[in-house]
Parts: structure tokens; sequence; C-alpha cells
């Protein structure tokens, strides 16, 4: 089975194989820069390839009769409405999985980069300057025996969670389902308040919902460990910012940040504190922008086939 | 029990807690700051503290005709005649192990640091640069499934290869004898020169001695995988450095050097080549500090309990 016509809008980062394998599955195909110049292609089309933050909503959907399948170029599909969707018969497809390990293997870059003052180091040897006091060393920490907390414990949280207990940390997770192979691992259910009170190393890992979000609140933010490491890599939507600049000022903890989606106005903000370290959206590697190809025509492939993979309606 | 007289030479990074504990266990303490200056007190001195590198030869024993006990505040013993000092039944202790962790998780650090090019990463947030083309993200790399080789399976290899795996690398080791604990965990026997050519990050954790000197030289280092990571925190000793120049030259390879020993020269002739990255000796960690301290004082107890721990002739 092949699609008979399929419209492409935003950005999909495909290569020339990978663009070849697809076209396996396509009669024809059309490109459009932005969804609402698309509407006319809609009308006769069954498939649908969008890139991040392209939004499907009512109106596209209903001037898209034939529609079967929309392809998203990305984790992420909040920007899709999925149940008006599945209403009309048409499967939503993400790219579930592709960055987990590029995500969790961040997490240690960033903590450990943080841990072991690794820009100190490397500057000492600039400046030929090689000679460290054991005062200096002292601030270099280890993360075995902290405790690690881990919010969320989906692909990435768990992979997080494997990670740590390999370094030898005192793992501890909250998330909505309890999650009991991990737990036989030694990985121990914390409730949220505590662990975020209790953690050596916070980090967040919960999808951005409805329910999630604020998941930091002032409250919770207050009672973060003085010394603490918080991690977001899912931006600032599970935190409230204000509450959080407060603990910056206050230089009792320091928090690592990934800013896909963090306004340029917090970051400059932001900048300017010692104890915050921010990295530009760099979570993703060779490996999983290699993956997300692979899965996207997976993903169209198996749906043709008649067994969906990453259908997420 | 305890020592009727004590010297102490070199360094001895000792706090007042844990110098107060030690004066437990001595009756009266003499200071040196070399050891030739120390040989009328060595007469007549039933112990002796000696910091990292103090040469402890047959003259230095032969002076010292009371002398029961030698303590040496570091892991490597290569400067002292630890043969000679048992034949005259004189037992010298170590700091075994004070330093495993902040060793083993160092390696990640440099690793990840490396794989994820952070440094790039925060220059670019200085600059308000953060949109990254595919092309840039596809420099990050993951550990997950690369060959990690891991030379030498002692306390500090045997932590590496463990986190290792929580990284989900395909671990394998070379070392002197088999570990079948480890290998019952997946961290798989491969030959020396095998290994080498292989991996794709190849981490250095032999003792440095006689047997192991020049383990990687010049027709292993020819071997050494394009594109692999080769790191080194025990120096150069067991390394053939101009052979390993040639290959920094050709720009194929990645070398991350921890620098304790190595000669300045070295350094500065090195500093240039992009693929070689030199960090000071900054394995130790407030962690590993704290643990230094306590074994050397445990050491001394231990032995006057009749109970040495860390002896290691």
């Amino acid at each position: 089975m092949r699609f008979n016509k399929v419209v492409m809008v935003g950005e999909l980062n495909l290569d020339a194989e990978h663009q070849k394998q697809l076209e396996k599955s396509t009669e024809r195909k059309v490109s459009a820069t932005d969804i609402s110049s698309a509407g006319p292609d809609l009308a006769d089309s069954d498939a649908l390839f969008i890139g991040f933050g392209i939004k499907v909503d009512r109106t596209v959907i209903d001037s898209a009769p034939k529609l079967k399948y929309i392809g998203v170029y990305a984790t992420a599909y909040d920007f899709v409405d999925t149940e008006y969707a599945k209403s009309k018969g048409i499967a939503v497809c993400n790219l579930g999985g592709y960055s987990t390990e590029g995500v969790a293997e961040f997490v240690f870059a960033a903590v450990l980069d943080n841990f072991r003052n690794l820009d100190r180091a490397k500057e000492r040897i600039g400046k030929n300057d090689t000679d460290f006091l054991p005062s200096e060393l002292a601030k270099n920490r280890e993360i075995k025996g902290k405790l690690f907390g881990v919010v969320g414990l989906g692909k990435i949280g768990s992979r997080v969670s494997e990670i740590a207990m390999g370094f030898g940390a005192d793992v501890r997770y909250w998330s909505r389902n309890r999650k009991k192979e991990l737990e036989s691992r030694g990985i121990k259910y914390e409730a949220a308040s505590s662990l975020v009170s209790k953690a050596d190393i916070l980090s967040l890992h919960l999808a951005v919902t409805n329910e999630t979000e604020g998941f930091l609140n002032a409250d919770r933010i207050k009672k973060i460990k003085k010394g603490a490491v918080l991690v977001s890599t899912v931006g600032l939507s599970l935190i409230d910012a204000n509450a959080l600049e407060a603990r910056l000022k206050n230089n009792d903890m320091t928090l690592i940040l990934e800013l896909s989606e963090v306004p340029a106005e917090q970051v400059n903000k932001w900048k300017g504190y010692k104890n915050c370290v921010l990295y530009p959206p760099v979570a993703l590697t060779y490996e999983s922008l290699a993956a997300r190809q692979r899965i996207f025509v997976e993903n169209v492939e198996r749906f043709l086939k008649g067994k969906p993979q990453n259908k997420v309606n």
C-alpha cells in the first residue's frame, strides 16, 4: 500500500536516503511552507507530514476529508488536535523515543561538568597553572552516594535512573504510576514533595501536560535542599520561574537548564546568575538524529501495513 | 598501643580533626621537609609518615633500625623500597582505594564533555546564538552502544566498567587476570591488542609498574580505531608519547589526558592539538579528599591493633 497524496509542512530533516525510502510509500507529494497555504492540497490528500510546532486544529482537519494519517516529525504533539483527529479516524504518529538516550546522557554530561568544575580545570591548563590546592579540589563532587531524584519515570526518566544506579547514587523517583520493575532493581518510590526536598540532584522528566504544569510550584521550590542541583531538559513549563529566580538570587542551589522553548528574555535575565548553567537545545546527538529519520519512515511503513507504531491517539 | 616517635616527611594534608585523632596514636612526632634531613630523627623512630613521592630507599631504611611502620599518604608507593622494608619487618601501608570513585566518575565527566561539545554549547549561549543546525548537533555522540574498552580491571577499572554498563555501552576489558564476577555481569574479556584496535572509547587503568610500562606501544597506537577517544588518568607511562603524537597530528582520534606527573614540556607541546584535551590533576573530589584522611588515620589505628589494612608489602 502507498499513500495517494502526501502534503508536507514544516521542517522535516530527512536526508536523501530516507527521502528515497519514504517515496516508496507515496504516489505523490506536495510541500508547503505553512499550514494555511496547504489548504487546497489538503482537500484530496490522505497523509500529512508535519514538522515541530505546525498547528493542526479542527479547521485544518475539516479541510482534509480524505486524511488518514498525520506523521509528526517530533516527540511533542501538543500542537495537533489528536482527539478530533481520532474522531475522524485519523491516526497521529510521533517520533516516540528517538531522543531517549541523547537526553538521558546529556543530563549526566551537564551534572558532571558542574560537579567536576571542568571549565575551571581547562582554563587553568591554558594558564599553565595546574597546581590545585586541596581546598580547590574539595569543590569537586561525586554522584556516588548522592540522593538522585528523578521526576517522571517514562522512557527518558527510566534511562536516567538506570545510569544513576551505575554511578552508585541513591536513586529515587516520583511518577504518576508506580514502576515495580524498576523498583525491583533498587530505584525507590518517594512522594513528590518529599523527593523535591531530599534530592541532592533532581532531574525533571515529566511530559508537559495540563496536569503536570507547575509541578515545581513556589512551595516546592522553597523546599529544594541547599546545595542541590536541579536539572530541567523540559524547559520551564513545570517550574514557577519567579520562585526559582528567588532561589537563584539566594545562591544556595544550582540550576542546569536546557533551553528548547525557553523565552529569550528569560535566558538573558538568568545568564547573569553564576549558579544557573544554561545550555542551548543540544540534547540531540548523531545517534538520535539518525533514529529520528529511521523512526519517521518506519512509522509510515508500519501504518500502511496495518500495524501502526508510535500512534498517540 | 601507640608509636613512640613518628617522623613526618612531605605533604600530609590532614585537617585539624584528623591531626588530633592521629595524635592519639603517637607519643611524639617530628616533622622534616625532606628525607635527607630526617636522618638523625629516624635513628630512634618506630614510624615514618610520608607524602607522595618521598623516596624511601635502602639507605633510609638502614638509618631507621627501630622502624615498624611506613604510612604513605598516596595510592602510589613505587618511591618506597617495599621489598627491602618487608625484609626488615617494616609494614608499608598506602591509601588504597580512596580515589576510586573520584577517578572513575572523572572519566565519564571528561568523555561526556567531549562527546557533547559542552564548551561550544556554552559559548553559543554567551553569544545568544542558540539555534543549532542538525549538522552541528550531529557532532554530539552517545556512549550507549559504543565499544568501551577498559585496560586494567582493578578497583578503578572495575567501577569504570560498571558505570559504562549503566550507560548501555558494549563494555570489554583486558587485565592480567580474568575477572569472572564482572564477566558474569556482561563485561567481556578481550585480548589486549584486539581491545585497543576495536574500542571506540579506551580508558587506561593499569597500575604503572615495570611490567605495564609501554603497554600502549607504537604498534598498538597505530591500531587505535579512527575516531576513537583514548582516556588516560595514569599519565603517559603506559604510552609511547612519540607514536601518540603522530596520531594527534593525523587528527583521526582524540586523547583525553589527566596530567598528574606529565612533564610541563609535553603539556605545552600538546596543548596546541585540538584533538588533545588536557586536564590538570583534578580527579580528586571532596569525597575522596575526606576518604584520604580517614583511611590514613585508620591505617595507623589498625596497624597498632595488630590488624593492618592497606598493607602493600
